[in-house]
């Protein structure tokens, strides 16, 4: 009793090929409005880039509507005509970043402007790009009966910034938001022609240690020798929290880490990715890490722990012979699957009381609330069908990444939906997303559109 | 064939006891003038101090001047009327601190106020006090037949900011200034009712330690795992050179440190100072220091190690997740007599730099000139004169003690002249230097130019 409408996979792909002209001007129209998140003159814009998303939708025939709430409002566009059919939420953002600095940007940045095959322009990776090409297939799919499956389009305005609508959003209305599964539609290749999938992100917990020796600061010639110094302290828990070469000694850091599949080390061979490289890139002397671990595992698979800065004494030009009361440090952990940031917490507040030194007090604490690593995973029916969908449009195998950093939504959406999560994006290997003259390849552009069209049609044979 | 004049000391205790109050309305004037070095709109004041230092001296009968430089003068008086006879170079310095907070002087602080046998004023103490007692001494040695050794003042204006005209002196005219004896007259009591000598002051080497690892500032998410942290560096660095309780590890840190004598460690026993008295000032839960080393050691003969501020990466309230490209630590050494300045921050770069983790360089340079340790010794007539002289006044031993810091113009007389030098002073133990309601006890005040006719004639008898 299947009464979802079928989309004709075929000729919704010949439309998009045939649409390609009419997808770019619609797209240069996104792009146009200067929706920088960021700055107050600007609220205006970003409204109307939403304004355009919610009218977009409505034509195709989704319904569509702004979530409002403190800050820039969330499009919410959804299409529940596939009973029986899987739910997918497709997240994406309108708002884009300050275009600074002005001087280098070889066109305007929000003038579309297309040089061998890219259209330059701010957000046209980032991430107008990526939800545009997506919002073009569900279109050819509407064109030619109707998406095979049930869909939820959330793009929010409020990425490049941090802000509270989309994720209020989603932990209110959480019941009401069940989907089988979550796209994270951001970013894009990690090297040329090699579409991918992110299957793991690390988490965070950010943290201030603070010693504190004297009751006030003191002069290093009359107290030197006798009085404890917050900074001796400091080196010595920092140094006994890593060694030398990397490795974290916090008690029980690495036991919970997950082994990377056999899928995503292959992956990782293929980037090409070597430590001669890296050095070049960082363009230190040597790299620092795990002795007894690969620059790719260091990248993707380890957790880290990074000190950001130390606060306390005397840091002008010159000398002042100070023996601080308390000195600071921040202190951050990267956290991979399967590591429970409250459990690490614990054992690294702990250990570093142990490492404490005679005649100080040791206090630790979080700065904000620690973000838990993300496991995608490759092998859950979304993360099949995506690399299939991506196989049939690229033609070469999708590779396996993992993001060193954090994705704060994605975390949101894990916490709310719990469903099981693709993270991919369509744009070039060398978008410069941030950077002056972003581009978007128009040839990934169109090809995110199909690609659209074959993941729909994979997910509906689930 | 000695033709030097002969003072008759007894005569002049009696005329010092008979002429309390004149000295006192003489020493109160010069409080009056407010030299405050470090303030532009003082700068008259400073003057006018120093010519009525000259007005005093000549009026006794001694040859004096004032040195004129970039900066405040100095006053130079001489008298060499005892052929034969030591020279005895007596150091002041007639500017004072300013007198902020001013709220919280109970009497102005150019007002000389006497409470309680005590005379209230910015200076009374540091160090007009000093060295107006020396000159009413010696004014008094003149009013009986001469002083019975040669003298030379010289009392700076520029001591409370740091100045060149009087190191400037010195090392031009080192010849012409050749001494026996030097007395650094500044200071006072460290207990009540016991006057002390200073033994030896430490020196130091001040240096910043700069570690580099990557090119540019990278995020912690994209490069954490691989590229070198230069706090990581420094930490063990820092780490590498002290020890959790608090000994230098720098290879032949300790060779050259000379033992207090017998006298001086017999002295500090007297002062009465416990490791749970210094742990109530420093406000600390314990002491930190050399494990094998008591308190009295660590603060007086031992040399030092302090960290005083560590700059690089982020420092502001919040999170930011950067690895900085570097990250720099000021580290300075405080140097005990036989310590050599150079030998030792050369092991201590060295050290440094062995202490490097992988993927970083390091550069050590130091910060101003290094001040070597100064060694006045309690075994030379000097000392030995000026001790007698102080049993005779106050009628107890003196108390050998050390000081933890330098005293930069010490440093600057042993290199010009490289006589044995006697550092002392009046003051009574709350003086209360460089705060509010500083003072003078008039008794120590009185005593001290009764100190001067003893100290010259027991020089007079080497």
């Amino acid at each position: 009793m299947n009464t979802a409408p079928l989309m004709d996979l075929a000729h919704a792909l010949d439309i998009a090929r045939e649409s390609r002209a009419q997808a770019e001007s619609d797209f240069f129209d996104h792009i146009r409005i200067p929706s920088v998140s960021a700055l107050t003159r600007h609220a205006g814009d970003c409204r109307r880039a939403a304004e355009n998303l919610v009218n977009h939708f409505q034509r195709m025939g989704m319904a569509s509507r702004l979530i409002e709430g403190d800050g820039h409002p969330t499009v919410l566009a959804e299409w529940k005509g596939a009973p029986g059919k899987p739910m997918l939420t497709i997240y994406g953002h309108y708002d884009v970043q300050p275009p600074d600095p002005i001087d280098l940007w070889q066109s305007p940045p929000f003038e579309p402007t297309v040089r061998e095959g890219r259209v330059f322009g701010r957000g046209a990776e980032d991430s107008k790009g990526n939800h545009f090409a997506c919002l073009k297939g569900v279109e050819y799919a509407f064109a030619t009966g109707g998406p095979p499956i049930n869909l939820r389009f959330l793009i929010e305005g409020e990425e490049e910034g941090g802000g509270t609508v989309l994720p209020r959003y989603l932990e209110r209305e959480a019941s009401n938001l069940k989907t089988d599964y979550v796209m994270i539609d951001d970013g894009g290749f990690t090297v040329p022609e090699r579409p991918n999938l992110i299957t793991a992100l690390r988490g965070m917990i950010y943290t201030e240690v603070e010693v504190t020796g004297s009751a006030v600061d003191l002069h290093s010639g009359s107290f030197g020798g006798n009085s404890p110094n917050p900074f001796n302290t400091l080196a010595h828990i920092i140094a006994g929290l890593k060694s030398r070469e990397g490795h974290v000694n916090i008690p029980g850091f690495y036991e919970a880490v997950a082994a990377p599949s056999e899928e995503e080390l292959g992956s990782w061979e293929k980037l090409g990715m070597t430590e001669a490289g890296l050095v070049a890139t960082i363009g230190s002397p040597a790299l620092e890490g795990e002795p007894d671990q690969s620059m790719m595992m260091r990248a993707y698979a380890r957790p880290t722990l990074d000190v950001h800065g130390i606060m306390g004494g005397f840091t002008d030009e010159g000398t002042k012979t100070v023996i601080p009361s308390r000195a600071t440090a921040k202190i951050s952990m990267r956290l991979v699957p399967n590591q429970v940031p409250e459990a690490v917490y614990t054992s690294f507040a702990t250990f570093c009381e142990s490492l404490r030194t005679p005649g100080t007090r040791v206090a630790v604490r979080q700065i904000g609330p620690p973000s838990p690593p993300v496991q995608c995973g490759v092998d859950h029916p979304g993360a099949r069908a995506a690399a299939a969908a991506f196989e049939k449009v690229w033609g070469v195998p999708v590779l396996y990444v993992r993001a060193g950093s954090s994705i704060p939504v994605s975390v949101d959406f894990q916490r709310a939906l719990g469903a099981p999560m693709v993270i991919t994006g369509f744009g070039q290997a060398d978008a410069g997303a941030h950077g002056p003259n972003e581009s978007m390849d128009l040839e990934h552009f169109h090809r995110g559109a199909e690609f659209m069209l074959h993941f729909m049609a994979e997910l509906a044979r689930v």
